[in-house]
């Protein structure tokens, strides 16, 4: 069976637009609270592959999406690689011991798939199985650029000081980590694609704070230095592969070049205006406002069938958000969404 | 005497290139911080004109800079619409009761400048007899946008839930505040000229996290609307105007079609790329990323060399830093810019 998913990603014809949501499986589904209040804390749900499945397949269970993503994290990586991490309420992950000298990154190893980050492999396969070729898995890992900034400050950050005095004052130090963090990416994502992982994703949640030499540099030379070294030849199928930068909609260019199969968009540029600068080279993923979700159906109908619109009559559309959905979004609004997205060909007719 | 920022700002040909920093009458200078601290806090500092002129004086007796900036802040507004606020240490500034209902904006009042913002006048007056027209004075304000969204979050904010759930499903709440804004804005800013400042500047620091429709029709339509209602002519000058909307590197074309004479730029693209975009229509303020301010003066001389570079001999380039300069920057830094911005001519000729 052909995967709407796959075949947008491919920029091939598909019978509905396919949708997916970044989060999916998260806060905003009591279901998913209750899971997580029994697994204790978020990384321990992270650890734990039945209930990683559970609540990857939670999502599935109430409404018509096109793909699951694997419940995990962008920081297994390192947590893998043995730094400490703590989960303070508000406030999100904190390492207790920020990377900052050339010895402390030097020392750094990088962690085996199986032996050190199995659970993220078991997680697949339970899901791969529980799924049953039904919908599309995808796999997942952050941009070498944004774990090293979670390594390098210790946590989320305002004005990302000290890994961009690094980047500039030393950018030999963190040409490493970035290398070390691309090696142990290639070997996590390859084993996510040998464990079923059908389709991969790269969040470069912080991207966009850079300019566009060092964006260029520090991040993109990274990601496309990973998609180079992936296992993408599966079976005679060719894995698709989705690069997301967040606030990156002045570099989709580049991104375009980078030998991704597509752009994941935020909010924040027009889907028309990306398609026009990234032509038939990538499809595109996104772009609801997430904001949007927490207001009424109408509104939700209203910005998702002008952004179908704005995509126009191409193949290589994912509709998602433009970012992760949030807690305070009721579930029925998300029901509305992906309904506005599968009909809209019955009302518009299609390429 | 004509001014080298003026003339930039107009797209005239000047001497050297023109340089000012946002913040640069800020806490990287141990003199501010003793002004700082003898006035106890920073709205005080705002409120004080003698100590609020001394402190935007203060950069321009150690540096050779193309112009002073008033001392003051973009919440002075709603401040005088007297919604309290509070200065938490660590946490930036927080109003004790945020603005969420329709009957609460319905009756803000429209601050007159004197009565109400009379101390910003004064300390402009004083400035500009301290001055004696060595360099132009700039006044400014928050864009309507940016303030309303600390009036209605309440403070700075990770993803403006508040506000955006507003904009979505009242935005006839909104634009009721929005106008309030634009209304209290166009008299402070047409006072601020009255009293003697030579340029004025909008900072919409928060217009980048909307949408391009959204921006265009909650950002820049009041940023318009204002300069439309401003008293440019002034003794046959025309007084020129800078909008700066951060994150803003996907709208520069709609930027420039605002009436605005240079619009300021992050340091998030790159300065060839907006010059391209807007041509001859604007002058363009910028870009230099601040974390590099923090580096050492070799990495600060290449860097500010490639931003003079890739502007290319068109008139029209102010240069600035991408966002405010941080308070861990060391002052022979901001020297070291300086120097090289305007012997950068000497080297490579003009026009």
């Amino acid at each position: 069976m052909k995967h709407r998913l796959i075949q947008a990603l491919h920029r091939q014809p598909v019978d509905k637009i396919p949708i997916w949501l970044m989060r999916q499986a998260g806060r905003y589904l009591p279901e998913y609270r209750k899971i997580r209040a029994q697994a204790g804390d978020f990384f321990t749900l992270c650890k734990t592959p039945e209930l990683a499945c559970e609540v990857t397949l939670q999502p599935l269970q109430r409404f018509d999406l096109d793909a699951a993503i694997i419940f995990s994290d962008i920081l297994t990586i390192p947590d893998a690689m043995q730094l400490e991490l703590q989960f303070i309420t508000g406030e999100g992950p904190r390492f207790t011991d920020p990377l900052r000298t050339y010895k402390a990154i030097d020392k750094l190893a990088i962690p085996d798939p199986e032996d050190d980050l199995g659970y993220v492999m078991q997680a697949i396969r339970l899901t791969k199985q529980a799924l049953a070729n039904k919908v599309p898995l995808i796999g997942f890992a952050g941009s070498p650029w944004t774990i090293a900034c979670y390594m390098v400050e210790g946590g989320s950050s305002k004005n990302f000081a000290v890994i961009k005095k690094m980047l500039y004052d030393e950018p030999q130090i963190l040409t490493l980590l970035l290398q070390k963090l691309a090696d142990s990416i290639v070997l996590y994502l390859n084993a996510q694609i040998a464990a079923g992982a059908d389709v991969i994703m790269l969040f470069d949640t912080w991207g966009g704070i850079l300019t566009p030499n060092a964006y260029r540099e520090f991040s993109l030379y990274y990601m496309h230095n990973i998609l180079q070294r992936l296992h993408l030849q599966q079976n005679k199928h060719h894995i698709p592969t989705i690069l997301f930068t967040k606030y990156g909609g002045n570099w989709l260019q580049d991104i375009a070049n980078s030998g991704c199969d597509a752009i994941g968009l935020d909010w924040t540029i027009d889907i028309a205006t990306a398609r026009q600068l990234v032509g038939d080279k990538v499809a595109l993923q996104g772009n609801l406002d997430p904001s949007i979700m927490m207001t009424n159906t109408d509104s939700i109908i209203a910005a998702a069938t002008k952004i179908l619109a704005d995509y126009g009559k191409h193949p290589g559309h994912i509709f998602n958000l433009g970012h992760g959905i949030t807690p305070d979004v009721p579930p029925e609004h998300v029901a509305a969404l992906i309904e506005t997205v599968h009909d809209y060909h019955k009302n518009v007719g299609f390429y």
